[in-house]
């Protein structure tokens, strides 16, 4: 297994924004990829903002198809605006 | 939900013995632990002996336990000599 820690950081104002396109990525997430065993978006309880998706893949290729989708790649548009800075993507290997 | 990334770095030559307390400890949460959906060991890919849990409860309650039990504390103390320094916990809600 694969983990993924990714790190958002969103403008204060546009957070109601911001979380409405990741949860429609996030159904559209678990409606098609069996391979993407957790695909949770996170809000820090500390820093107005900032956001952490909290992840765990099947696989290297699991990842892969995961960002090769068409709806992650236009969620990934979608958000832009919305974000405050560049996301930080933290990539993992699960111990088993 | 509640989330928590839990950042440990150990000693670079004591990950194996970590990594054999913390699966046991895994092992047992997943056994008792039905408020425990996601508690999941990962490694760094990047900086040698730092690895994080990804972790998701069902509640408050839940993680509360999780702290409280037995065989937690008993795994805190027994890879507590492993550890190049305290562990940096993290406390997130899940946007659902």
């Amino acid at each position: 297994m694969i983990g993924v820690v990714a790190s958002l950081k969103v403008q204060p104002d546009k957070t109601a924004e911001f979380e409405a396109v990741f949860l429609d990525l996030a159904a559209k997430v678990k409606a098609n990829e069996p391979g993407a065993i957790v695909y949770q978006l996170t809000r820090s309880k500390t820093e107005a903002g900032v956001y952490k998706v909290l992840e765990l893949y099947a696989s290297a290729d699991a990842l892969k198809h995961h960002g090769g989708t068409d709806y992650f790649k236009a969620a990934g548009a979608a958000m832009a605006p919305f974000l405050a800075g560049r996301p930080e993507i933290e990539y993992l290997d699960a111990v088993e």
